[in-house]
């Protein structure tokens, strides 16, 4: 049993799962080069916010290779260059930018430790590929502590539901939701998973089955508009799901559906937690309604594999989240821990304490 | 602004809307024999309860001309064979059922009223066709009637949310939940409709988008997980939908995701109306839980025209129905008027004294 890694350095290439071929074919293919990983992350092949992250960072770190043997400002220049390049396969995508950022500032911050001036560049490259290597790192350390941390709500005989994909493929290795689920299976606790398909992409039918089956889980694929139906039937005792931004009142975005799913299990008294890394809150967003929705082209729901299945012509509304408020959240899950409704000032509190 | 009649009697064939070709293509079609229609009614290209029962009684009508010129005892024989064997095309098909039942005992019950021997089975032919425009003509009346009961509920300006298609299509014309709807349009109300798409099977996306159309009714397609959002976005004044059965209890069973919606209503505080014909009423069942559920191929949620859009050997739940607790309901729209909750009891007394 084991979990399936989408982005690998492996000496001297990256190695990634293509996604967009899942759950038909598992294939993993290399990137020699930037523009290698520019073409991954535009066609969709990288996926998942931090996963993209780590990419791009080894991506940078591909791109720089040729110009080792520039000077420090020529290599400088070309670093900028590489930034804006990479960036732009994905430009609302915050943890890419945020992974060359990175990148960048360590180039600007460079000082050599040698004497040889020669070998300052290479020493560069070097420190480019470990801040890379960092990067996932950090990320697998925190998707381990989230998993440890939601691994006691995990109980032998439960059923849980999930939306999307908050899985390892998304990441590095665990996922945010999904790393109690792949922790507690290792751990010989045996559970049962509904799965929403999550239309109009179908993440939950296409990914998360096939992540959860690669560890062995005991999953069940439904529509969305089954959910109700199996709570009432009493299948499901808790929901948990990931998130794209939790706001400074505590309301959360993610994938459209979620909602639905926080309204549901209230109704029927089921908790409902969230799982994520402490760099998604943005506390300088007031509350949910203040939350840009990105619309996305109506096509994803009028058409199928390029075949036409509503009216041509129809009206299309296609957000791709929505917002539930932070009074139908059970509890909120990090690597620090989990914080119980009303969880916001105390997720607040261990911030400020943790970064100052 | 014509409505679109799925099912029309032209002279000497039957008139079929293909709607296994919608919404890409708009195909009527001629039903000359009773193997047509069987063919039409099996392969799906005719569907909708009350639409199939008509279809069936047209084709037992084209089903017994060739027998004419039998004698009367000959006739009734042939009449059970072509009972059966039209009803073999949707064994479980209540309507259909029905529809062709009376056809069979109007033939048992005739007694001719002519003193020519010769013209027995003429006249009973003609007694056949009448009777399947009279299961016709009722079905006409009867959506008329919901949908004059239900127009009050239509506001100027409003937002309407519905699912599946409870429309003209799947009945003789004006459909149940969405007859009120052509009748606003037809007097000049504006409103907007979201309509859910329905999975698996799309009927929301594929048929009531197109039939909505028709009739220029503003429709916006949405994916079932998005009703939670307009709601929360104050889009919707209104859910409306169909049901397939209403037990004694006065919970009802509708197109999985019903229960859904009703739930979100709840939260939202916004009035849930379910339409039907008062034959819908089954007492005899006590309560929802006594339900028997459907259960449907998985493929019909792992497969998408034939490709695999899922783990080819995950596991599948796949209900047909869910079942809407009563208390979720806030009124019940029949040919007899509106019923507020709590209904049932309402309901049962005009039932008994319409049926005395």
């Amino acid at each position: 049993m084991k979990l399936p890694i989408s982005v690998e350095w492996k000496k001297d290439h990256l190695q990634l799962l293509d996604q967009t071929l899942l759950p038909t074919q598992t294939l993993f293919f290399r990137c020699d080069t930037a523009q290698d990983v520019w073409q991954a992350i535009k066609s969709l092949r990288v996926r998942g916010a931090p996963a993209i992250g780590i990419a791009g960072a080894f991506g940078f770190y591909l791109g720089m290779i040729p110009f080792e043997k520039l000077s420090m400002s020529e290599f400088l220049l070309k670093a900028k260059e590489v930034f804006q390049y990479l960036n732009s396969s994905r430009p609302t995508a915050v943890n890419l930018q945020w992974a060359l950022s990175r990148q960048l500032t360590l180039i600007q911050n460079f000082q050599s430790t040698g004497t040889d001036k020669t070998q300052t560049t290479k020493e560069l490259l070097q420190k480019i590929l470990q801040e890379a290597l960092n990067i996932q790192e950090e990320d697998r350390s925190i998707c381990y502590r989230i998993g440890i941390n939601a691994l006691p709500l995990i109980k032998e005989g439960m059923g849980i539901l999930t939306h999307c994909n908050p899985g390892a493929i998304a990441v590095s290795e665990w996922g945010t939701a999904l790393a109690p689920l792949h922790m507690a299976k290792q751990q010989g606790i045996n559970f049962k998973v509904y799965v929403d398909e999550t239309r109009p992409l179908l993440q939950g039918g296409r990914l998360t089955t096939w992540e959860l089956m690669q560890s062995g889980i005991d999953c069940t694929l439904i529509t969305d508009s089954m959910a109700a139906m199996v709570m009432s039937q009493g299948k499901v005792q808790m929901v948990i799901v990931g998130t794209d931004r939790v706001v400074a009142n505590g309301d959360m975005a993610n994938k459209i559906g979620t909602m639905n799913l926080a309204i549901l299990a209230k109704h029927f008294k089921i908790p409902f937690y969230v799982a994520c890394p402490s760099s998604t809150f943005d506390f300088s967003t007031t509350c949910g309604s203040d939350i840009e929705i990105e619309e996305r082209p109506s096509s994803e729901i009028t058409h199928f594999k390029g075949q036409l299945v509503a009216p041509e012509d129809v009206k299309v509304y296609n957000p791709a989240f929505d917002v539930t408020p932070c009074e139908l959240i059970t509890g909120m899950v990090t690597e620090n821990g989990i914080y119980s409704y009303p969880y916001i000032e105390k997720i607040k509190d261990d911030f400020r304490q943790s970064n100052s």
